[in-house]
């Protein structure tokens, strides 16, 4: 932020405004306060009998990596309603959603991952405009080394070791650091 | 949103950007989108023995009425680091947070509200400057009547509800209509 947004002024300190605690975005010339928070990614886990059903990343980050039809939730939607909306624009995919089933935190980019269960309706998925592919895979399938994001790849392993246990419980964690990148990612950019 | 944050140019625009689904305020000038998303309010259920902690606001929206301890949550911090914060903050309370307990969607005010259930570890609370007073309620003492948001009253109730079944599952809702104001609030402004 470079300019003040109610009244376009130059002059954004960070600094702590009184009576807060963190120091925020304040305009020197208003006074506005200028909070930022993080945001919410919905999405779903669908599955159709044995399988589950995985998106080909058309757009950066991660572009061509794998991942569960996710985004961010939008002013004026539920948790839920954002979830099937995801699941629409990236595969297609028609879903009846089943319980929450992780919640990440990511204080590092300031996001919290809510994945909820869901179930596939009919079989005419398809890549939406951010998708390259859209496929459904098997446990023993799923492409472990070109998953797209850590939240997904944990959301996948509780999946399939819930479904062994015959429970699916919440999962609720926090991903407080990010893993350094393997050679290949780095090169990538 | 009156000035682009991005270049400081007075020419915002709420259209929808090219590739999107949604309208948002985009600079004319830089052509910046400015996205904006719903924002998460954490916060915890703390108990000590058969007694639940409230605290009467002491500031604006509903200044005198009693609520669980909860604020937004910020940038660099998990939902629970943030539901310790808050509790700390306005009831000067030291808490072991346990699971995840209610998870309310408000669209209409662009929040999702994640309340945590938590014990007590010492009875040293008090106001903190956003409360006018800090108090152990027993069920039959719950001031029912004043109880400040529709999310806290329902986390309350499925509070005790849950405590005489014996068990406190994960309760994920949505308030999608405001109630009417009784006469008194509106009266208050």
């Amino acid at each position: 932020m470079k300019f003040c947004s109610a009244c376009g002024a130059q002059e954004i300190e960070l600094r702590i405004p009184e009576g807060d605690t963190l120091p925020r975005c304040v305009c020197a010339r208003c006074g506005t306060i200028h909070y930022q928070n993080p945001k919410v990614v919905v999405g779903s886990l669908p599955q159709h009998e044995s399988r589950v059903l995985l998106c080909k990343r058309a757009i950066e980050p991660r572009h061509g990596l794998w991942t569960l039809p996710a985004g961010f939730l939008e002013n004026g939607e539920t948790l839920e309603q954002g979830a099937t909306r995801e699941t629409l624009e990236e595969a297609d995919a028609r879903v009846e959603l089943g319980a929450l089933y992780t919640v990440i935190s990511l204080p590092q980019i300031n996001q919290v991952y809510m994945m909820f269960r869901a179930r596939l309706l009919d079989l005419d998925f398809g890549p939406g405009p951010e998708s390259l592919e859209v496929r459904l895979f098997d446990e023993s399938d799923v492409p472990w080394e070109t998953i797209a994001f850590r939240t997904i790849a944990r959301t996948l392993r509780n999946y399939f070791l819930d479904r062994r246990l015959g429970v699916h419980p919440l999962h609720v964690s926090a991903i407080e650091r990010r893993a350094p990148l393997p050679p290949d990612l780095l090169a990538a950019g």
